[in-house]
């Protein structure tokens, strides 16, 4: 049976790809710094921080996973992007590669991140669109790809990395875009926004999940676009949702400026993922922005 | 004044550029593993294992170069492709760069490879052929430069990556393609050679060190390649050899298969070089394989 370790697994994506892989028959650990987590799914829960390599040697060789979906990085909304703890989830992606490689690991599935793309290219291609990253986040992002496909080739196990686009959904952090604009319309508050004509590619988090899971689960090597292939501008979604909460009074858009740097179009080509996987989406954005405001 | 501090300065390129800095009105400091190299020169020597984190600190918390040329990898002819200790310098990279900004440094330039870019590409053009390595080696420098572009913004210093093509010169590895032919003639013995139709742009090692020690002092920041801009027939490189050693009838085209993976073309784009630098090379491939010729 495959035994499966999860990084990161408290996180909005982690939490998602933890439940997915629930319904999937395999050994499943997960580790994190409180070694405390969502109860049931039959997880066993580790504590371990992974930005200290001997925590990541005694972890690995614990578990000794077979497959390894690797999540943990920093991500606080915002900050993440500059934030100095980029360096150290790039030095913690390289020790686990190797503890992986060293213990018999497999399968090695890392979450990479579309801010890998030259932010000019569109729509981004995994093996066309030039690698060039904006922040310091994609930087480190796109460097860690490069050392696990370099571990994977020294150790023989096989590798792929998820390119994640823009994922909404339940779990979303309060402070990005979906959550605090409904907070904000259901306080009955101005919801000040962008000028939001930019436009991004909007995945339903538990299709992101499930989409990783399967890439997890296959042996296709290689960089693969976790997206769902449309572009929609956040003026759009912004839009969809005062209206569902029928508050179409309350957005100011251009009330806010955008951060420098921001993309015009951010969105997957998904024609690699179609061919190697099979996979579509199962919720489109009316779907999945419809169940957050349901669910919230 | 500059304090400059050289990674690898014991190596092929290392110890020309540390002769080419020389000429230069600035604080030399070199560290290797033994903390003695070639006498003279005005250069201060330091013992220091850059594979260990703790030294790396130390070493710039005491020299605080204001500029770091780092050319420290394994280079060991025909192993350095696949040696498992091309994560040892990445992670080295990592930590120089850190500790470089972290003490105010203003300028980096890393020893880069044209094994970064994608080997069935050519010419390769710093910004626009693909960086897909085939290599263990060329994945790591290439997660390297991600890595230290990252440094670079995060600490705000200037940073370039000068990816090399195929030196040769005066104190090339005895292993490696021209000395152990040059060996081989003067030898009276057969020179057995690959087919030697695949082209490399051979570049003589003291002009790539011109070229990388004007991009230290250059606030130009990138990748630059270090090449001649000339593919070269291998095969032409061991007639002419051979004819100015009167050994003609040596040598034995296609006695041994080249490696798997080689590519047939492998040459520098050096229009970026020009543009950004005004360099070219200062000698030609027969004077370069001339000048080896009378020193040796």
């Amino acid at each position: 049976m495959n035994r499966v370790l999860v990084t990161g697994p408290s996180g909005f994506i982690g939490t998602h790809c933890l439940r997915r892989l629930a319904t999937e028959h395999c050994e499943i650990h997960a580790a994190n710094r409180s070694g405390r987590g969502e109860p049931g799914a039959g997880v066993t829960w580790h504590a371990a921080d992974l930005r200290d390599a001997d925590h990541v040697l005694s972890l690995v060789a614990k578990i000794q996973p077979t497959h390894l979906l690797h999540g943990a990085w920093v991500a606080t909304p915002r900050l993440y992007g500059h934030s100095p703890e980029n360096f150290a989830w790039l030095r913690s992606t390289i020790a686990l590669a190797a503890a992986f490689g060293r213990h018999g690991g497999a399968r090695f599935v890392g979450i990479g991140s579309s801010a890998e793309y030259d932010p000019g290219e569109r729509p981004c291609v995994e093996d066309a669109t030039p690698i060039r990253p904006a922040t310091i986040y994609g930087k480190c992002k796109a460097a860690s790809w490069l050392a696990v496909q370099a571990a994977a080739q020294h150790h023989g196990f096989s590798a792929a990395w998820g390119r994640l686009f823009m994922p909404y959904g339940p779990g979303d952090p309060p402070q990005r875009l979906i959550p605090s604009v409904l907070a904000a319309l259901r306080a009955g508050q101005p919801v000040q926004t962008s000028h939001g004509t930019q436009q991004r590619d909007f995945i339903y988090a538990p299709d992101a999940a499930d989409l990783l899971v399967r890439l997890l689960l296959s042996q296709e090597a290689g960089a693969f676009n976790i997206g769902t292939g449309r572009a929609t501008k956040v003026r759009s979604v912004v839009e969809y949702l005062a209206s569902r909460c029928r508050r179409p009074d309350l957005p100011q858009f251009g009330a806010i400026s955008l951060t420098p740097g921001e993309p015009d179009i951010l969105v997957a080509d998904m024609s690699k993922v179609g061919k190697r996987l099979a996979w579509s989406p199962q919720n489109d954005l009316h779907q999945g922005l419809d169940r957050v405001i349901d669910c919230a």
